[in-house]
């Protein structure tokens, strides 16, 4: 029987615990959670604040109460692991509540502290950020509070975009501005006219190389000179991993304060493994490094580490694909492979294909791009990219199999589609890609 | 420069033929097809009936004139090839609307004459079978001349299942009677309840273990005893391969009439290829004998021929999977892999997951039953199917690929699932798939 002691109970964290306990029945399992909620669901909170979400409920489906009854956990929220003593195997917990610090043993520790909102350090009421439920409330809260009718998103990553479509939603009156010309940046920039046309098509104000300079009220002077009244400001400003508390130790962080784990979740001390947004690991098609704070990396990386507790040793991580996605709108805009900025770091060629979701004789046809990157030399894929209405979620998923397995772009030509008017086309997207590829 | 003659102008061979010239630009192509017309889209026929593609030029994209003009490719429609002299190179063709034979040398041969719909040989003017766009054109044309309100769709293949959802959509009133239980026979049975759901949400009648025994007039007599009166009748009860005219020559036939080819799309007579509904081949993933009379195969075939006849050896077929897929009022069908009555040939094992489409908390969500079969000893994927209302598609696609590469069910715990909350779960469908084998 072992001591588990788990840092944070969101994705990696509390699904980490869950994955121990399904093959561990004797363990004790602790998780230390500083903020107020376990579980929320990341990535529903845009929506929530939307409206589009409306039970609450569902975006919290678990307690602390259910996770100690159902699975005999403890998770304590409120309580920040403030320090880790890695050669007496202890950690140092803060509880924020009573402000009283304790140390607490571990045979095994496992650190999914996530990340943190940047923010751009400006004193006001009305700016916020948003990573977690508490976040969500407060933003949802203020907009009732003080009937916010006018909201300014800073930043163009997917989570400000979701933001934006949702504050539009609830019936806000939304400017989006960005610093740079570069939004959405996982996505090939020119694929991202998409963006800028169905903010046009909404009359939503955007403004690219466009900074805050000043907020005084409800006033905001922008680095352009133009000076504008807003009621709430969200910033997406990128985010930071939570590791500050790890410095103590002589667990190793990168040069961005990110823990490089092995294909085990392992850190680089004995006893102490790492998951979610808060690793930097690699990927698993081409030989680089590789940092994905994404949901499925950090469900992914639970199961690894209990299969790995419970003696599974051939059960590893083979590396990340780096499949994201985001719908703005009426659009999809999804990717898979090495991020664009990573590309010239290949001897690559590219194949595209715009063509309709299904057959052009079925109505409600829309047009998918799609664009593919790979090796010149041995013709394996490294990137995939598409954007469109309908149906661009499949072709990436597709294409992030054929990735997985190492295919070449030539094999395309042989992925056997399920094919019927209202899906697909005899030659898919898929396979055109494939047959284009051969002029290359 | 050679000269190159194709029996068949619809998907097959008129594809074939495209791609041939797109490597070749010097031989001389001839394309004899015994009916109207070329290269109809088949898979949009039902839905024309239906009137959800309203635009009949849409289902006709190429005409013989546009495929002379635009790659000097002789299209004869109304031209019969009645016999092979392979020993001499040489088809006896006959011209159906001046009832003149001539013969026709060739250097090489492909044949594509495609199938058949089968009848039950009633003598009716109200009794119709749908293969192409004259038997679409004649079951419109009879509905508008005699106002038909009341049809019978006899069988429940997927032709006859888009069939009667388009002449429910037309606004006639159906009624499908099958003569036994199994109905849509490329799905596991138990997975096709939605079949009969979609049938009693919408009051259609239907008769399994039900047959046609007299035809009078407009009264139809059953085995069941019952007697009705119809004004419209179309059988789907099935295709013969349109091989009789092969049989004159040395072209080995199988039992049932179909064309063995190799991964060539080479008959057992040199210079003579096959390819589409006529020819039987082989599974890619499993050691067995495949028919897969769908659009892809075809596609396929055409460009491994062309590919071959441009000196590209190595471009060979690697198989079929079976992917197929259909639309049913709201609900989409869709499998890949052997069929449910070959799984008996296997010593296998079955896992299958319940689960929305996308999270939980996003709204418009809906169930898929996804089911996985897979080898007992290597665990390498067999079979997959998948029903449900969105992401059937998606998810069938995605096992394609991954039985294209010869995965194992654990394997799919390894998928990386481009997530976000309308599309997905962090631990998809497909990870659940892998997750609950591992204890099988």
């Amino acid at each position: 029987m072992n001591k588990i002691i788990v840092v944070g109970a969101v994705a990696g964290g509390a699904t980490c615990a869950s994955q121990i306990r399904r093959l561990d029945k004797e363990s004790e399992i602790i998780i230390f959670e500083k903020d107020r909620d376990m579980s929320f669901a990341n990535c529903g909170l845009p929506y929530y604040i939307g409206q589009v979400i409306t039970e609450r409920d569902k975006l919290l489906p678990i307690t602390p109460e259910t996770f100690k009854n159902k699975k005999d956990i403890t998770v304590k929220t409120y309580h920040e692991v403030i320090e880790i003593n890695d050669s007496k195997q202890t950690v140092t917990v803060l509880n924020r509540q009573t402000n009283e610090k304790f140390e607490e043993t571990y045979d095994k520790l496992i650190l999914s502290p996530g990340a943190s909102a940047n923010t751009l350090g400006f004193e006001s009421d009305m700016i916020f950020t948003l990573r977690n439920m508490e976040d969500t409330d407060a933003i949802d809260q203020y907009i009732n509070k003080h009937q916010a009718k006018k909201a300014l998103v800073v930043g163009a990553g997917y989570i400000s975009l979701e933001v934006l479509e949702n504050l539009y939603h609830r019936g806000l009156d939304v400017t989006l501005i960005h610093r740079s010309e570069s939004v959405n940046k996982l996505m090939d920039q020119d694929m991202n006219q998409a963006i800028f046309d169905e903010l046009n098509n909404r009359n939503i104000t955007y403004r690219l190389n466009e900074e805050i300079t000043k907020v005084e009220g409800h006033t905001v002077t922008f680095k352009s000179g133009i000076q504008e009244d807003y009621d709430l400001i969200v910033e997406g400003v990128g985010t930071h991993p939570n590791s500050n508390f790890i410095q103590s130790s002589n667990i190793k962080l990168d040069e961005k304060g990110f823990i490089p784990v092995n294909d085990k979740f392992e850190t680089n001390i004995p006893n102490i493994y790492a998951l979610g947004d808060v690793i930097s690991s690699f990927y698993r098609h081409v030989d680089l490094k590789a940092q994905v704070p994404l949901a499925w990396g950090a469900h992914r990386g639970a199961s690894v580490i209990a299969e790995q507790f419970a003696g599974n040793q051939n059960i590893t991580f083979k590396g990340y694909l780096g499949a994201n996605i985001v719908k703005f709108f009426d659009y999809t805009f999804s990717s898979v492979g090495v991020k664009p900025s990573e590309l010239n770091q290949f001897d690559y060629k590219m194949v595209e294909v715009t063509s309709g979701a299904h057959a052009g004789y079925y109505p409600g046809n829309s047009d998918i791009h799609l664009r593919v990157y790979f090796n010149k030399d041995d013709r394996q894929l490294l990137r995939a990219a598409a954007v469109g209405k309908e149906g661009v979620d499949k072709r990436i998923d597709v294409l992030t199999m054929a990735m997985m397995n190492g295919m070449t772009v030539d094999e395309l030509t042989e992925f056997e589609v399920a094919y019927a008017p209202p899906y697909s086309h005899p030659k898919d997207l898929i396979n055109m890609i494939g047959y284009k590829s051969r002029d290359l």
